[in-house]
């Protein structure tokens, strides 16, 4: 299958397990409706489960699993087989997510397994040391977020989001990087955005937000925003 | 959720990554035909991206996942969650299984969560002492099946077989024993039930076939077969 | 190698990482003098890199290591071989402590291990269930631990001790059971050995201790003068 | 603790798991002896419990462990240490041997307590992929070995050597290249070394030999005989 090519700034909303089956589907709908009405690339993150059927049920998100492994079409009980998920319609995944590390081996025959599914990858390092040595791999995207932020609501500081987005472009140029620790509101958003970032997105700012549909709509507006705002400069 | 009764001797059709999209579906609805026609329990494992779907266009087959976390909702990137798959039409998952082994306290951990959530629990063990200290947790379902045959067409022997049912039993008598090692023929299928499993099935013997569909059909059928001789004597 | 028999009740010294080098030898060589003073059975954990020279310059301590794994001499880079830590003096084990959680078949594995090695298992549990499923593979001993309260200074209330001693001795009436969560005070000490431990013990009560072989003499006094209240009873 | 200076090239010996007690001691001193005699660097792999025994009774090795962990000074049962094996005599340590693989977040946690602790670390690598990511994090040695060669008395052929070790300098030019997959004869040794190799060494080529100790000789006055040669040329 051919990788799906993602346009910069995209937006990446991640539900981890917080959501999954009737509540997921309908945050995925809203979504796949936002992504068309602002044409913009959004990263829908599923419980494995609620791949088929969101895939299904949406038309413009890239449905993406939170982890997958390396295993051919064979034996082996328990693992996410590439073959299966793209077939279910994923086209990307996370790896090596700070609430789900792997081994470094393990990490590097995942990505080829993905390369050859044609699965966009989202390699994440909890360090800069860790995100240089990833981005030797080139992944699609990495997600560089200082370990002890995440879940907190306090977002990376801007110095530190400018030198993960350098350390990783120093190695790997075409990898987009994706900065969303702690996002929640439309400033972190703007502020993602503008100091370098190729995408930002959330979990619980979004999931855990009173409305969590409307906090989507507003963050992904402010992407286009600042997408056309950079563009005039 | 309420926990689904399951009548022995039941059938397990585990494809585990043999199988997955449309083949699995193929497969899990001649699965189902059977059961019906039968009148005999199936448990059918899937890739969980293929759960949702072979839930909603079967009937009768009990929807198995090959592993399950202990998770519950919220954070937590790339794991099983039991409301998750509980949501999408999943009734069964296997535990600790040879190619998928856990931790002692995850494998407590998860067995209490699937309890919540009225999943039932296929527990595999891979010696008798093993097998011994997991049906102290009362699994539904005990597999033990040594290591050493798994895939490799060679069935356990009947004091093998005999001997881990009756170890399961005298530890929790209400746990179902699965003989499911090695199967490939019809003969080995009666050897199993008539040694005193309460169920068989099988994965390459089945998936790797001339004719999968076939060769489950003669396995289930000599399933039922043995059932009714045992029921006159 | 023969296993050396316990004699309860026994105290257990778990420096954990604790201490290292000249520390740990200074704090052993004291358990070693309690040990003979008061003549009963002393653990004491050690760091791999101190057991050989602590086993060689004590007489009456057991030398413990915190983990052990299951691999038999040959190939295997960086694992704890049994027949290794035999040879250096080494004669028990903690295995599968809440730190130190290790699979369902590598207990099984590293049990058998050690028993061929004549070594001495200290199998750990978290809840009564995990307890009962390990009881069953008959360790020397067994540590009962609710994890919340590992290192917080606070013990196992009575009732739970209770509950944990009779539910290993009913699976396993030869298994010693100790009681260490949270112990700092010689009423502790007490506690734990008149609700029927065989053995109590601890860490940080001792280690973090402003005078730390002054709280473990304490502490192995009150073990013995419990003995032998027991003992008149 | 400042940590030592490699001269290359170097030799390694890794008794893995094969030997411990007298007999890795025996091999050790007599290592010991030729490090001296051929004034030449020789990395020794030990048994963490071997470690203090080995450090006292040599005067010229490097003793070496085989994986080390990242906890620091306190809780944790059953890990490595570093300031424990520092302690103990220990410079240096393998990390991520195909035989003890770790996760990519762990790999560059434990390798920053090895520099605090002057620990040399000896990286390890299954794949030019993975080197040249590992190679980003500087470690001081690596090796890269095709795992399929590992114990198989096969070596990894002159181009496969040559291209590991341009990647890794590359990448890190400071960084020392082990070649050692499959070493058994001095041809394997000579071959190594002048294809560029910074060190080489054996496992199974030294320890099951007929006469490791006279097989240990051959190869390490081997790597010095190519060593004066390079140098004339």
């Amino acid at each position: 299958m051919k990788k799906r090519e993602i346009r910069a700034p995209f937006f990446c909303v991640n539900p981890k397990a917080y959501l999954y089956g009737e509540e997921a589907l309908k945050l995925a709908k809203a979504a796949d409706e936002l992504a068309k009405t602002f044409d913009i690339d959004i990263f829908f993150t599923v419980q494995y489960v609620d791949a088929y059927r969101i895939a299904k049920e949406t038309t413009n998100l890239i449905i993406t699993v939170q982890h997958m492994d390396a295993l051919t079409v064979g034996a082996g009980m328990g693992y996410i087989l590439p073959e299966g998920i793209s077939a279910a319609g994923v086209q990307a995944t996370f790896l090596n997510h700070a609430e789900h590390p792997i081994k470094v081996n393990q990490l590097v025959k995942t990505m080829q397994r993905a390369e050859e599914e044609g699965i966009i990858v989202i390699a994440c390092a909890d360090s800069i040391a860790e995100a240089r040595a990833i981005a030797t791999l080139k992944p699609d995207v990495m997600v560089c977020e200082p370990t002890e932020l995440i879940g907190t609501g306090k977002v990376s500081d801007v110095s530190y989001m400018e030198q993960t987005n350098q350390a990783v472009k120093a190695v790997s140029p075409k990898t987009l990087v994706l900065q969303a620790a702690g996002i929640s509101t439309i400033a972190d958003v703007r502020q993602a955005i503008e100091s370098g970032a190729d995408g930002t997105g959330g979990t619980s700012g979004i999931v855990c937000a009173t409305d969590p549909i409307h906090t989507l709509q507003e963050m992904v507006e402010e992407v286009t925003k600042v997408r056309d705002e950079l563009k005039e400069r």
